[in-house]
């Protein structure tokens, strides 16, 4: 509490903060490091072995390597999934920007998820799923900042005082939003677009102060991953290994297109729009269905389904090279070549020759990423590979997504974007006379586009691509594009993160009242009537109440002054059951608890950091307990936020969301015999609820721009 | 108003705010263009001639010419502000952060303030005192934000019904927090770092949608500075103008110090804490004695003051130089140069030879800051020449900064840290064994800590400085470095520009309640009792209280129901005034009104865009008029937000502050004779006047961290 802090407790306080603020980034560093080493050896052994194979034409033995070693790899990751915790699967932004609006789902930033992230992270991508490991960090991210911050463990005897000042729960949500953010800045190499991706997507309370301690988590990270690029240089960790997480360096490219190419980037820009919308619009379809068949089938549902989806992966990994023709090696580079990175893998081609395709195919996400973006390599794709690594990309990428494996969306959905991109950009200069453009920069925009359509993240991808390219010149191309594409995409729907948040049925609180709320009042929607305390209740009393409701909190009325009672304050489930713990403190006679002095009474209501805690059935009182009293004056919060039942539920809304309230008590206009009509909580706010009430303001299909 | 909103006025919101957003981009686009041609061929003419004079040792001529213009292009600049528009002096940033914060200074936004500041600052700036002009490029992209949504003027006949939308308090903020953006993206070339620096350190209130209409704006200013700087390639815009705002382009240099540089990047941060903490504690004592010094003597104090320190600036300018010995040319350049930039000016010197602090001095503001930044230009400079340029820049930035003329301290605090970042490189290169560091980063990052010392932003420099330097790789550094200099900065003050609000008696909202306000209640501070009115209020008694008050929200009592009256709503002064003059609405007899049905007619309370409204003595009344009566039923806010008196202040402080709002009805906590026991306003919240009230509090030397 902070009334009673003193200036040492200050001291700790910042102090602890800071501290946490850094570990949180140390910690997700090393952990991206991990991450990172891991799938870059895994899959480079594997993708090394099915080129050894296919250079002596053992073609069979080479689709069983990938093919097998893919289906083991991604079983590993789902069974993590399916059995140890299910909350890990997805790509986990949702759950963490759920969070951090005020929803305490159980178990999405537990220890547990964290262990299941971080190797089914490892197994989905060295599996060579169709997916990216940058989400899974950012969870693992928060989950991390979850962890540390659970202010010590009992079990572990950890429960230094010190350690006690992180129970505090806006103190939580903040370092968490550090996590996330650092989990960006790592996955990314950007620390400021890490900062504000935090802010922009995540964060649903934005302060000043927040920024500036967020930017410190992700210099942190930043130190602890340059730190590990060293470590790393001259293969010390493995063989395929560099320590580097994706960076696409593309400070050399030529930006002097002059002004015509703002046609086609503007064009770009709305194709962006509309497949961004369309995969998001396609990808719910499927998110349904998928949650369908697993709630039918279960944990083995769940295995079998990503199973078929790596079966099928790997069918075309390997198949469709096949259909593409070979194209002669240009002369500059070292062509074809064998290493399992780089564009010019021979596949099925005479000496001289590559396939373009499987160029693509066979790398790792990041590898095909970096073929797509490279500079100065014009007409080295034909027409027929990239449509057909589009059409399989757009559709492996949205039968991935749902699958309960750990899934990040960035990486397929750049992949797509600059497929598309480099077609443009190929096309444009080929047919349209646009000498001096860059196949490799259409690339770039294509992603872009796609990820503005798809995402409808604004400033942050901004600066996320322009310190993930280290080309300041592109900021406007990338500007101009994404605003295009997140305009279009959203005259469609919502952005595929939001979308989830609703699919999970999160109660998620929007930034603005619906414009409906302005017809309704408070009292129209609110839970009324609710279920009140004396302030010196029965134990037996609060028992019956709490077993009977599943409220949070309980209105306390003071019964003493005439005619009516007053509301004396408001006091938390939580609260109470400590307090029924407490059993020293109940007593035989009501009267006898009268103007007794107990704000002596130190109670210990410090929330756990995650899990459940206890519920009212966990509570075990004998009769005799249950006939005495409790006196509720000194832990009911006497001055809580109270509205007028007349008042319009948009005011109510802003005042509730702004305020980051959970309950909110409505009060009569006149006074009558009860002192509180209602309580709104975030329930009450959700538009399936309010239109469900009030089915005749469904009409409405603007939504407020 | 929102509620009667249909789907084609939704549509005509969305389309004028969008074209308003650009309109605001390329405005202010156009105005830096303007003025940044002006800037440099107005002093590039001067510091020609000068140069000219000096080539043929004619000393007292160029003397003259320097000291001359520069005297009258003050002149000019001084006189427009003190006369003119004296809200155009300074910075402009504590305004806008102001008017941001809901503070609705008078003029501060006037379409005569941009005209002074626009005109002022290029005289400023070409006139050669110690001043930038990015400061005031945000002012006056908030100033013609501020002028494009004024709705129309009746004036001018343009009352088109599409631009009345704009007359909506939320939506003119927006927009000037837009213009705020797009005058420093302009002013920087960091279209990312002005939305960043907007929402960081304009805006009160933020909001995801708001951080993208902000990056509209500044893509529309990037798009006319390219355009602008397409037009100026070839000497197409004069003989020095290239229309490029400043930039200081170090994307080639090597960052690449090793790990042992941290060491002196962690000090030259501290040196940066500590010295900015010195010049915000120096800078206030300054702007205290200018501020007595202008109450005293008036504008024509104000002119004299700025007339001297305009020659003691020339005097120095012209006199350090001699000071300076004569050092070696490098075989590489070509020196010593005739060429107004550049950093080899012959001044006295033997040829072959050139004197380091005239390349300094004889230069633009912008112009030696490049000079600083060079990189690979080692030992250009000499200790003695660094250290009398160091003492002599931060004591004219001190003087400078509170003169009666617009001035912004970017630039001045920049070439205090480059020359002592520079200083440092230089002796550490020479004297401490680092071999590969460069003094052109050294003065980079020496600019960073002094901004962060004493501006006290992080991320948004953060930004800014990466967008102006074009270097990526200098990012961990700059993280760095800021993080300390403000850490170090805010143990001992708070940042220049809050210290500023604070000076001009702003009543600034924080972000969050000061700790003392958590003892006390809403009661102890509120304005009690209000004044209130009734529901049906005779005219008279209306005006009388409108004239004996100055607030600017009153209670509405319902006086029907038995025994007490209930609080009915708040109206707002102007609209009682907008009221007093509609004269058909007046009725004879009280009772008549009752029961009436007045919703069907409309009142016009459109806010005006800036300036004064009118005032109570503006209306007048006959006789029989004030003896009529008035029926306030449905132009009452009948839903107003209210607290309980036994509140605790910091709550109250967080509703206020949260919700922007301008009146906080406080209610009793017990049903009693007056419905309403008073009134909290800004000014109640402030910390001046509530330790006025309790002194005891006044104890706690710590600031909530």
């Amino acid at each position: 509490d902070w009334r009673s802090k003193t200036g040492s407790e200050i001291v700790q306080f910042v102090v602890v903060k800071w501290t946490m603020a850094c570990l949180i980034g140390i910690c997700t560093g090393l952990v991206a490091f991990a991450v990172n080493i891991s799938v870059e050896n895994i899959s480079g052994l594997k993708l090394l072995s099915t080129l050894t194979f296919l250079e002596s034409d053992r073609y069979l033995a080479a689709a069983l390597v990938l093919g097998g070693g893919n289906l083991l790899l991604v079983l590993l990751s789902v069974s993590l999934c399916a059995f140890v915790a299910p909350e890990a699967a997805g790509s986990g932004i949702p759950e963490v920007k759920a969070y951090l609006n005020g929803i305490d789902a159980p178990n999405i930033l537990s220890p547990k998820t964290l262990f299941v992230k971080v190797l089914g992270s490892i197994g989905a991508v060295s599996g060579g799923l169709y997916l990216g490991k940058e989400a899974p960090l950012l969870h693992s991210g928060a989950c991390i900042a979850s962890f540390l911050t659970q202010g010590g463990s009992k079990r572990f005897k950890l429960t230094w005082k010190w350690l006690r000042i992180l129970r505090h729960d806006r103190l939580r949500r903040d370092l968490i939003t550090c996590g996330a953010a650092a989990g960006i800045a790592v996955a990314f190499r950007a620390p400021v677009g890490g900062v504000i991706f935090a802010l922009e997507e995540m964060a649903s309370w934005w302060r000043s102060a927040l920024l500036w301690r967020v930017l410190f988590t992700t210099a942190c990270v930043t130190v602890v991953r340059q730190a590990a690029n060293n470590l790393c240089q001259g293969d010390n960790c493995g063989v395929f290994g560099y320590g580097g997480l994706i960076v696409f360096d593309m400070s050399v490219v030529s930006t002097n297109m002059g002004l015509i190419a703002l046609v086609p980037a503007m064009l770009l820009g709305i194709l962006g729009g509309v497949l961004g919308s369309l995969f998001t619009f396609l990808s719910r379809k499927i998110a349904k269905f998928y949650s369908g068949w697993h709630s039918k089938h279960e944990s083995l549902g769940k295995v079998l389904q990503a199973l078929f989806v790596s079966i099928i992966t790997s069918i075309f990994i390997f198949g469709l090279p096949w259909l593409a023709t070979c194209t002669p090696c240009p002369s500059t580079a070292s062509c074809p070549s064998s290493l399992p990175s780089g564009a010019y893998k021979r596949f099925t081609c005479a000496s001289g020759y590559y396939n373009d395709l499987a160029g693509l195919m066979l790398s790792t996400n990041d590898g095909a990423i970096r073929i797509l973006f490279n500079n100065n390599s014009n007409n080295e794709f034909q027409y027929f590979s990239l449509v057909l690594y589009l059409v399989w990309a757009f559709a492996l990428a949205l039968i991935t997504y749902g699958l309960a494996i750990p899934s990040g969306l960035f990486l397929p959905v750049i992949l797509v974007g600059a497929t598309y991109g480099r077609l443009t950009g190929k096309f444009l200069k080929s047919h349209m006379g646009f000498e001096n453009i860059d196949e490799g920069l259409f690339a770039y925009m294509g992603a872009a586009s796609f990820l503005g359509g798809s995402m409808r993240i604004a400033v942050s991808l901004c600066v996320i691509l322009l310190e993930l390219t280290n080309n300041l010149l592109m900021l406007p191309w990338t500007m101009l594009i994404l605003l295009i594409s997140k305009t279009v995409g959203d005259l469609f729907n919502v952005g595929v993160y939001d979308q989830i948040v609703f699919i999970k049925g999160f109660p998620f609180l929007e930034e603005k009242p619906e414009p409906y709320m302005k017809h309704l009042t408070a009292g129209d929607v609110c839970s009324c009537p609710a279920a009140t305390l004396s302030a010196i209740e029965r134990v037996g009393n609060i028992v019956e109440v709490l077993r009977m409701t599943d409220h949070n909190g309980f209105p306390v009325l003071e019964m003493t002054s005439a005619p009516y009672p007053t509301l004396h304050g408001l006091i938390l489930r939580s609260h109470l059951l400590v307090l029924l713990q407490k059993k020293d403190l109940f007593s035989q006679n009501a009267s006898s608890l009268i103007g007794q002095d107990l704000k002596s009474c130190k109670v210990d209501f410090y929330k756990r950091g995650s899990g459940k805690g206890p519920t009212i059935d966990d509570i075990q009182l004998t009769a005799q307990e249950e006939d005495m009293f409790l006196d509720l004056h000194p832990f009911t919060n006497i001055s809580p936020y109270t509205i007028s039942e007349d008042m319009s539920l948009a005011k109510a809304f802003s005042l509730f969301r702004q305020l980051g309230l959970r309950h909110l008590c409505v009060v009569p206009k006149t006074k009558g015999p009860f002192p509180v009509s209602g309580i709104l909580t975030r329930h009450d706010f959700m538009p399936e609820y309010v239109l469900g009430l009030f089915p005749h303001l469904k009409v409405s299909k603007w939504r407020r721009l």
